[in-house]
């Protein structure tokens, strides 16, 4: 349990960053550091959460090392959902993940108690912290370890980034051809909701499902001109006939 | 406006011929035809719904000539996205196309109300009775050509069956790694919500969209083992990429 405020620092201003640091304002103090000068880190953190690109993690976290007061002795974790927890074992303190698995956009507001949280420590007192740091906000708190953590992220790449990327693609195709996304909108939402009250391989439709070879014919033949779109097509239309080979 | 009760015949008892026998059946008298045999049509007809898919389409229209009977001069209507409404100009009665953009799935219920309706007409008044039959049941009713429905079924395969699809490929993937889908709904209701309160093209995340190059390399080398997903993985991170390159 928490029983007193905890100072936590929030090492970047991105997506993640921006919203951690919302969501934790109203139960912990919070202080929000630039990655690259870590000017406000004062010493009395009693945890530090990096939320930058995995491509710059490995350097915020060496710079990390001389701002660490040995006598503070904070927990350091970061909130990749691919980088494993060892990037942070260099620092000489005790480390971790605090790994939200949710897709943040700034200036969209969202429901903390939803968000599934993946927790890994150095060992099993930071596990607890961290822990009850993540159970502040959220309803979802999951322990996992790097292995998992990373497939759990590969998973939510498809199902959440790639998804909305053939939404804008659709959105795009319409918009081309003098057409409104919004159309579309009570299509999305009811395969949404089958998807999640189903399970989604058992309640895929269209073309590809039902081999209609006729169809998928006059789509690509009237996507000809847009290479991005027409290779999507017969990748995505071959995936599903040859899932449904049976 | 349609003042007494129609008699609809609906040939086909796919996913799309039993929803709309379902949707219309309290609205007006609904028999459901073999498309094998037409045995159940009866000559008293007003409406004949052709619902079978487009291969099989073009040899049940030409075999409902014989069945059609002249005095009673029916419209015949498909209700394909794709196919052109022509394939029925052989019939020698007014034609027209009554198609419903959603995904269906037999045993999955739906609010009939918000399935967007699409209709065509050989002629005016054609394209009126058909939109007087698909306000029946749906707040949507559209009036869109040929060219311009082939158009939204396209839409409709990227927003709908390739989305649906990359949820099952995510399903697929987290349960061979001894992980279940429950795990990604929030995601999946958040990415939802955000794509249809917002433009998709202005919510996208994921590495792709920060062009976080380790994360992206990581993945391939956990998906190595795993030629679709790993395939699929790079043609739609590629895509993003490309989206993304102001």
């Amino acid at each position: 349990m928490i029983t007193d405020k905890k100072n936590v620092a929030i090492i970047g201003r991105g997506n993640v960053g921006t919203h951690l640091s919302r969501s934790l304002s109203s139960k912990v103090y919070v202080t929000v550091v630039n990655p690259h000068t870590l000017a406000e880190l004062t010493g009395t953190e009693d945890i530090i959460l990096i939320s930058v690109s995995d491509a710059a993690l490995p350097e915020v976290a060496g710079n990390l090392a001389s701002h660490i007061h040995a006598k503070c002795n904070p927990i350091v974790a970061h909130t990749s959902g691919t980088t494993p927890m060892d990037v942070l074992s260099g620092l000489d303190v005790p480390y971790g993940v605090f790994y939200p698995m949710q897709t943040f956009s700034k200036d969209v507001d969202l429901n903390y108690a939803d968000i599934p949280m993946f927790i890994e420590g150095s060992d099993a007192e930071v596990s607890d912290v961290l822990m009850d740091l993540a159970g502040l906000f959220s309803d979802h708190v999951h322990y996992a370890d790097s292995e998992k953590r990373r497939k759990l992220h590969i998973g939510s790449v498809f199902a959440c980034n790639f998804a909305n990327h053939l939404w804008t693609l659709s959105e795009k195709w319409l918009k081309e051809n003098g057409l409104d996304f919004s159309m579309m909108h009570a299509l999305i939402r009811e395969t949404t909701r089958k998807a999640l009250s189903n399970s989604p391989a058992s309640v895929q439709t269209g073309p590809a499902r039902r081999h209609d070879a006729p169809t998928i014919k006059s789509h690509l033949k009237m996507l000809e001109g847009n290479p991005q779109l027409h290779d999507i097509y017969i990748m995505l239309t071959d995936s599903i006939e040859n899932s449904y080979h049976e």
